[in-house]
């Protein structure tokens, strides 16, 4: 089942038995490299994190190291999950945008959009991200994106990309500062908060929007923001992720405010996961309640109270919530006639 | 699941979800006629087996004899595999290639491309086949081929196929006695044997690739090569066959050869059963590497360990391997999410 968090299901069912582009945008950000500061990856290595989320997504195996990504905790990639949707009920289509990354990945046939953006550096010391052009490249995209598909599913892999996030919303003005999530259980708040503040520091009162993201962004939510824009609700767009796609809907909505633009949204929505929207350490339903834009948002009911796994007990635990699109891709799943029982069972043959 | 024979896993997964156009080609040869060569149908009938495949693949039933095409040991045909692929997960398109058969498939609304091409005569008295002309016809066909599916699976019908197959790539001089299959499990090597070598008795030193072939293929193999040829890697390609596709690139590579022209293959694979894989009796992988060109090659990782019935057993048991692109149907089923009981509970129902 498919559950609401904000806004009405129609658009969630009108996608039922459609057919999906799945688009996964990489990024490294140097943020990830702050001790302690993400799980998401293997320490030392959290940089290949993408680069082996979208191996193992797209081909099914890692290429650009012997394992697949794990926390020290010994917490699966959600990229299983996106996996599993993608065995059981393919995509049509998945293509990467490389949205500067260390180490592309290593697969052929795959479509991998370049634009030229190189990874960005650590929000404490200034991510120095030339935005403009970021945004523009995603403007670009968006303008000229034709969707072989019914729909888009536009997912990340973004290791601390929840910390960019949260400086990028505070930067902006949001009064947000509880509401961000982590893939930690038990949030590294001292060294989030710490990078956070010390990035905010470096905002002057006087930096407009693109200072300000280019400041304490990443190079993910700003190029989003600009293909949102670029898309202009004329292709069905399923933002899946949790609070990072909720920071990009508040990057639009901050450009709209200042242009004095207006943006239909019917077609966009936001879907998450479970982990995510019981997360009480976040808030996605806040986030999106500080947008101005109307925008419909969805989790997929799905958890792996089926599972008897340990490292799958973790999610259900709270030490890994969302990315690589798996909350977008356990709707998709749903959505076609997927069960719990069979995305479960696919997830464990990965483990096995 | 589909494993590599050689090569990697990039195009078979690129696609996973994609649309099919499946076609199916057919011939007649007199070698099927030789007492004992080929097990493929019903003695005395072996040449209506292509007709009979086509017509239960595309519309469930035979329409040019009472009864299923099955061996004298009971082995029904691999056309049931790729049927009920075709009723699980349809293909998008089905159409047939008419390369020289006796008996026209009694079927309406499916494309029955003709080529005003003969059935050839048995090589143990020289085919007789006019290559150039049936090369002529696949190049051309290859040329001005429109894909309207993300890709082509391309199967055959062809009763003592693998035998006309073994004594081709033994003319152009590959050294691949004992690599070639056959739909026996005791395959007859006498006869078969026999035939192949006084099939090469007619080949002359001074025969180019051409003379060869018209005197011991047989016009899937020869037209088979010019629509490669012709399609020059424009259009995603599944050959969907064990030994005699591995014998189509075998001409193909001796062709390029001798005219010092080049291919590009990224776009093409092998994809056959998991009893081609496993015969002891052939080598597909030995035949593939006896290939200059670069081919990915797959085998779909199925068999009939699900299954009671004991004509399905016999598959097992190694007494029918391949045909009707089975392998290719099977891998386009698993590709799309049908799992190995789906698939053998729909080809049991059709012998119950």
């Amino acid at each position: 089942v498919i559950k609401n968090i904000i806004g009405t299901n129609d658009l969630i069912e009108f996608l039922r038995g459609k057919r999906a582009t799945f688009m996964l945008a990489l990024s490294n950000t140097k943020t990830a490299d702050i001790e302690g500061i993400t799980q998401a990856g293997i320490p030392g290595k959290i940089y290949l994190t993408p680069t082996l989320d979208s191996e193992f997504l797209v081909c099914g195996e890692v290429r650009s190291l012997e394992s697949i990504a794990e926390t020290p905790k010994g917490v699966p990639t959600p990229a299983l999950i996106t996996r599993a949707t993608h065995l059981l009920k393919p995509f049509s289509n998945i293509e990467l945008l490389n949205l500067g990354i260390k180490v592309e990945p290593k697969v052929e046939h795959f479509n991998i959009h370049n634009f030229a953006i190189t990874s960005s550096n650590a929000i404490d010391d200034n991510a120095n991200i030339d935005s403009m052009d970021v945004f523009k490249k995603g403007l670009d995209f968006g303008q000229n994106f034709e969707c072989k598909d019914d729909y888009l599913i536009l997912a990340e892999s973004v290791p601390s990309g929840t910390t960019t996030a949260a400086a990028t919303a505070l930067a902006l003005g949001y009064d947000c500062k509880q509401m961000f999530s982590s893939s930690f259980k038990d949030v590294p708040s001292d060294i989030r908060n710490k990078t956070i503040e010390k990035a905010l520091l470096n905002i002057k009162e006087t930096d407009d929007i693109f200072s300000r993201v280019s400041k304490v962004s990443d190079n993910m939510l700003i190029f989003t923001a600009g293909f949102i824009l670029g898309l202009n609700n004329q292709t069905k767009l399923i933002l899946a992720g949790g609070t990072q796609m909720a920071c990009v809907l508040l990057i639009v909505n901050s450009i709209l405010k200042q242009m004095q633009g207006e943006l239909e949204t019917s077609n966009i929505a936001l879907c998450t996961t479970k982990w995510v929207y019981e997360d009480e350490k976040s808030d996605i339903e806040g986030l999106l309640k500080l947008n101005d834009l109307k925008i419909n948002a969805y989790y997929a009911d799905f958890d792996f109270s089926l599972s008897e796994h340990p490292a799958l007990k973790l999610y259900d635990e709270g030490e890994a919530k969302e990315g690589v699109g798996a909350g977008g891709a356990l709707a998709y799943a749903l959505l076609n006639g997927i069960t719990k029982e069979e995305l479960t069972k696919k997830v464990e043959s990965f483990l096995s």
